[in-house]
């Protein structure tokens, strides 16, 4: 793991860095965060790891939890070379967006492929995460995610036992997608947007049912998958907090 | 409105009451309450106003948000005589629960019977709440309740502009509470018991949908509509504080 850069605003620490070919950014308390919960957190498909939506939230869990909070740009996005088939990808959705065919097929695909390779890439990121002194192997580990990061996360909590928290937004479901819910068991939270015309309702209401978790809850609101309310900002906070712990070291 | 007896545990005074015919309590914090915001809370059938689940939920209120909360017992329940038609519906529900019949029939002719008779007593109840000295009539004023309580809550909030809030749990739907969810504008919060074998998955999906308000959620957990856990007790304290404002005169 390279750090690129350090820089600090609001008390928060924002290291950007690199790891082989994946690029990410890691979000700490400027007090110090030795045995904080570590909060993976997966983008929306067609964004990156800094946009502005990520970067409040981060703020938030940092600021008000004492929480670490690290993201990786996917495949093809972010700061990441694109190839021939992110782009045929790409154009395939603006293509269905504009003309009105099913977009849940192209998705489907394409966050499958995508999926394969950032499922490893987040396993690596969590090695060199956990090989960091003020991180280490002792921070419990929690992800959250939406749309792509959604699926994503879906593939990695299946397979990996170092996370033992999760939050999903909306997210196209598909097969795979469902038979990954029905192997997660840990404490899991599931979001999603009722009035949203593009992923629609019945995809979070499987990926629920499916989820294998005891503990396991849908929220729902009205609008679309972008529309989510301010104050619901602090209910993955919440969620975390109450699964992995609060910061021992955090003084507000 | 007479007071029949006055009580206090932790920091709680509980005050048993009658209007009329009507049976109620009304609990508020010792640390005095003037303009703080009211909640009526409606309980679920078959039980009545001071069930443990329903005291320990107002005490929450109380204690943590500096709120009043108001209970009255639905009429045949609790401290309210039963008559024929009460019993006749009980032996019913009772048969039908053993047999394996349909219980939604039954429960909407019962609900719908007992909401007839129950809108007038809240708003009777409202009316003498709103004229004692540590209320008035500028409290904002909440509804919450589970079952019976959302039949009436839900045909109560649909025609009575003093409530400005609601939070709903599960409940057979029928017609008439459709409707009644259609007239609904106010900020509303919808909880359903994903598991529940009586009453179902889709009323509260039914509801929730129906519901006119723009500011509107609905929270899903697994289990039964009896099972709601623990950490969920804050989940409406947050809501109604969020729409109604926290006691000014609140020290903790």
């Amino acid at each position: 793991m390279h750090f690129l850069s350090e820089t600090s605003l609001n008390g928060v620490i924002e290291r950007e860095f690199t790891l082989g070919d994946i690029t990410g950014v890691l979000w700490s308390p400027a007090s110090g965060s030795s045995g904080a919960p570590l909060i993976l957190s997966g983008h929306t498909g067609g964004i990156h790891k800094k946009a502005p939506g990520l970067v409040a939230n981060a703020h938030h869990l940092v600021t008000t939890r004492g929480f670490t909070v690290a993201a990786i740009d996917a495949p093809g996005h972010g700061d990441r070379p694109r190839d021939a088939a992110d782009d045929a990808a790409r154009a395939a959705f603006v293509r269905a967006r504009e003309t009105g065919e099913p977009m849940a097929p192209i998705i489907a695909d394409y966050n499958t492929s995508l999926a394969e390779r950032a499922v490893p890439e987040w396993q690596a990121t969590i090695d060199a995460l956990q090989a960091l002194p003020d991180i280490g192997t002792e921070a419990p580990i929690g992800y959250g995610g939406m749309t792509l990061g959604v699926a994503i996360g879906l593939m990695l909590t299946a397979v990996e036992p170092r996370i033992t928290a999760a939050a999903f937004g909306p997210v196209f479901a598909y097969e795979a997608l469902i038979e990954a819910a029905k192997q997660i068991t840990i404490p899991v939270e599931f979001t999603i947007a009722w009035d949203d015309t593009e992923i629609g309702r019945q995809p979070g209401l499987t990926l629920f049912d499916a989820c294998a978790s005891l503990d396991k809850s849908l929220h729902v609101y009205p609008g679309r998958h972008n529309q989510m309310r301010g104050f619901d900002i602090d209910a993955g906070a919440r969620f975390f907090t109450r699964h992995l712990g609060q910061a021992v070291t955090l003084s507000a």
